[in-house]
């Protein structure tokens, strides 16, 4: 990348922001439609969606990726840039994004909302408290949790066995502390001592629950369903014997309406839910990418790590759920990150490597092809760095030809839509060119170990799915429940397409061992681990919190 | 009361409410001061106070009461009701009013902003998440505590003393089951195990600190200045010392700026911040409150609890702090309440008792008194209810003369402003009549001892103060570190002029025994501690939560 490019926060700073009310007329909403939150931010009242009901829908482009490395794709940049972009070539596109979490700003992560000239604002805000989404979300969560103590507190009437509830309580905080802990200490008033853990706001299931959702009565019926515990007879106990899922609902009487934001160049930008993409299914809200197709002729919204974890999650589970079709998908993918795939150390990527982009190049072929086996068309979208040789961009254009695939370099970092022409133009010719068929990978009604073999030997290049023995009694225990029905969530390393993070480019004879199965019967999914996954971050030693400060004028430093 | 008035929440959604804009363009604030949250929430920008740096300050009225009794007094709904009949008498009045949490909502409270026809709107939002404020407390003060144990975790360069954590995690929930929990359990990277616990987000001294602070500046730096914890040395940890104080005023970006709503006649209400009126001093923020005096002629505002503790507080603490010199100060009584101050059972009150009126109007007595200590003008306010008799009436005014206090009754729940129309009037002549000669308590350079004597001798009326061993060991230590030198905050039960809540009227020959001196060094005060003081609430058996739903339209049920 370029150095004369100033910082992330620099260019948002310098933003000429739209107000969003300007903005949301433009494309078409109406005043009372919004419910502004300050001058740049609106949540926009579900209303709409019978105002526009017969209006046709604009087309899906789904932005996903190669398999993840440390030298990092941008694929956020890119699907903001090229939202912008489709609007420098005529089109009326709008973004679909998840909404970013507040507690891992605090760590390492400072915060993030696309890069360059490729970004959302205002990004601050977007970064922290935002409209408050994660908060109804943190209040549902924790009220659940208290409802289900003070049930076991006020007699247990359901007999809920205090050792097993599967309910966490939940922080927008990285506290590592908070992991495990033992509540109901102390006197007969403080309840009864148990274990429990925290683990981060978007890592809880109302958060799934809240992007799966097509309206609040759905929504209220989801977390009604949600298994909380089981009673001394192993039978589920859900939040609606609890009673509790009508005031969770409640809630969400705002939180359920996407948020309308715009990006450096005034694209709109609906961002909405933010659900973790291992333990969930890692998309932005059905609501607002549905909201999304009824205001633009695009919309490019995107999917957690790379195409077999995110892209496979949103076409089978959230395409399926909210009967979307998306017209094509896009694949970025880096030179740099080809070489890692390839072999090459981070620290020697910026040395040209003709042989390792060649052996790395097999990863972004396979995930090309797992999105050829949904039947949907595809683009590569490259990121261009400043220290990308003419002769590795020349030979990733051969390969990319030699596999029949269209490829566009992309400079939306460095000069925002100006910078995806190409690309923008390259996946309108491909939208009107090519039909999608789009079609699920698997039948819902199918076995849990038919649908993991399916995800594994078709997306993954595996050869089969082995259980492990609590796993299989998990399965067991669904199919008695008769929730084994529902699609699948696997919750895999995203660094290989195996199940062994240190497995790069695409490799081949491989298993994938599942060590838990888990039902988010609310969301309505199947959580298939393959590993432990950390569902409560730490803080480093020195936390980005520390660098972050705020003057009398209002003015940000650190959050970026 | 009437029985022909319809529920609270039935008023409120019937409410004809007025864009929020709209209301703040009358009163004299301009548009790019507003941050609009929905139509009928507002934040304003703290530049308002350059813009009206010269603009003379209108009159502060609080509004306080007779120490509560289970009868209930009504001093929300007076305050409201005052705002809106001063407003009916041509007079410009503001009112500012305290947030109220989330989880007791949930819990046994339903809702609160006021009552029938003195309420503020919209209801749901003020009761829900509102502006969020609560959980920019929750996420800054939880914050600091990931940053405690990360610290320790990380090596513990200061020698923080795990057992000397005074620093506790906060939810905005009512859980039994979080006020003594065990953290850090589990292998290495969970940190170090410790007893932690948590209080309602309401209890953090960042919610007092928000309301003690003048601008985002002092704000900081008195986030700064909390203790956290002891190091092994015995001296205590601040939040500067993590480092943390700026990312904890940069959460506050938008929570520093008060919000304003309105009443249902649509009188302006500044609502900001609610921190507990027994561990800290129970009043809206000292920014809502300075506000309203620039937007207003007149500012009515209340204080937690009765008299001997609210007022007090409110004075000593707040007034102290904001340099705010009030003009008058209205007692809320009602013939019922002061009835069950003479002895009358609560299943009785509703049964004509002129020797219980008259033993019990001590109480009244002694409160009114209390505010003249302060130099300041008294006017009684009698919420009228159907079962008051002419009899009883006609003591209690006959009473209230013959202590040389001015009396008014008045009717606001059920008919707002214009049942107040008396009671405003009699305000204003006292305001216009008698100048206010405010002078605080006690000097904030005596000793510990001095100001917890002087407000026991002069306030409760009690022969003076104990304090038990540890109670004295911790105010030396507060010498030792000088930081004796700040107000006082009494944590004191509300029903008793004693510490002994079973003794009503206005008792006498009684000490008041301090068992705890707790020091809030970044909101500046001295908590006294004269028994235990319930930090975080459980839910009831059958809690609000269970009745409470929306449907399909947003209507909402159950929540008052």
């Amino acid at each position: 990348m370029s150095v004369k490019v100033p910082s992330d926060i620099e260019i948002a700073q310098q933003a000429k922001m739209l107000p969003i009310a300007q903005i949301a007329k433009k494309w078409g909403i109406l005043d009372e439609e919004l419910e502004l939150y300050g001058k740049y931010k609106t949540k926009i009242s579900l209303d709409i969606f019978e105002r526009l009901k017969d209006k046709e829908d604009g087309k899906l482009i789904l932005v996903t990726a190669i398999t993840p490395t440390p030298a990092g794709e941008g694929k956020s940049t890119t699907g903001v840039g090229l939202g912008q972009a489709l609007n420098k070539i005529g089109k009326k596109a709008v973004i679909a994004l998840r909404e970013p979490s507040l507690g891992p700003v605090f760590g390492v992560k400072g915060g993030a909302a696309g890069g360059g000239y490729a970004q959302v604002v205002p990004m601050e805000d977007i970064n922290l408290h935002f409209t408050g989404d994660m908060h109804a979300i943190t209040t549902a969560n924790n009220l659940l949790s208290a409802a289900i103590d003070n049930h076991i507190h006020q007699g247990n009437a359901l007999k809920i066995d205090a050792r097993q509830i599967v309910w966490k309580r939940v922080l927008d905080m990285n506290d590592r502390s908070l992991r495990s802990v033992v509540v109901g200490i102390g006197p007969k008033g403080n309840g009864f001592v148990r274990e429990d853990g925290f683990m981060i706001t978007v890592a809880s299931e109302v958060m799934a629950v809240l992007c799966l959702a097509s309206d609040l009565m759905d929504l209220k019926e989801r977390f009604g369903r949600m298994i909380v515990a089981y009673n001394m007879d192993g039978d589920p106990i859900t939040a609606a014997q609890l009673g509790i899922h009508g005031a969770m609902g409640l809630l969400f009487k705002d939180a359920i309406k996407p948020n309308l934001v715009q990006t450096l160049e005034n694209t709109p930008a609906l961002i909405h839910g933010g659900p973790f993409a291992n333990i969930a299914h890692g998309c932005n809200s059905i609501m607002a990418t549905k909201l999304g197709l009824k205001l633009g002729e695009y919309v490019v919204t995107e999917a957690g790590f790379g195409a077999d974890l995110g892209a496979e999650k949103f076409l089978d589970i959230k395409c399926r759920y909210g009967n979307l079709k998306p017209a094509a998908v896009v694949v970025v993918a880096t030179i740099k990150a080809l070489k890692m795939h390839g072999g090459v150390k981070k620290t020697e990527l910026g040395t040209e490597n003709l042989e390792a982009l060649d052996a790395g190049f097999e990863n972004l072929e396979k995930q090309v092809e797992n999105i050829r086996t949904f039947g949907l068309p595809v683009l590569v979208a490259v990121n261009r760095f400043v220290n990308d040789t003419e002769a590795e961009i020349a030979l990733l254009m051969k390969k990319c030809e030699e596999a029949g695939v269209e490829v566009a370099l992309n400079e939306v970092w460095e000069k925002g839509g100006d910078g995806g022409v190409e690309m923008a133009q390259k996946l309108v010719n491909i939208v009107e060119k090519e039909e999608a068929d789009f079609k699920l990978l698997y039948d819902v009604e199918a076995s849990i170990p038919e649908k993991v073999n399916k995800i594994v030997t078709k997306i993954y290049g595996g050869n089969g799915v082995v259980f492990t023995g609590p796993a299989k009694k998990q399965i067991k225990k669904l199919e008695e429940l008769e929730l084994d029905k529902l699609p699948i969530c696997m919750a895999k390393t995203q660094y290989s397409l195996s199940d062994n993070a240190s497995l790069l480019g695409a490799p081949k004879d491989f298993e994938i061992t599942v060590r838990e199965v888990k039902i988010s019967a609310g969301a309505g999914f199947i959580v298939c681990l393959t590993g432990d996954v950390m569902t409560m971050p730490g803080l480093p030693k020195v936390p980005s919190a520390n660098k972050m400060d705020i003057d009398e004028d209002g003015n940000i430093v650190g959050l970026f």
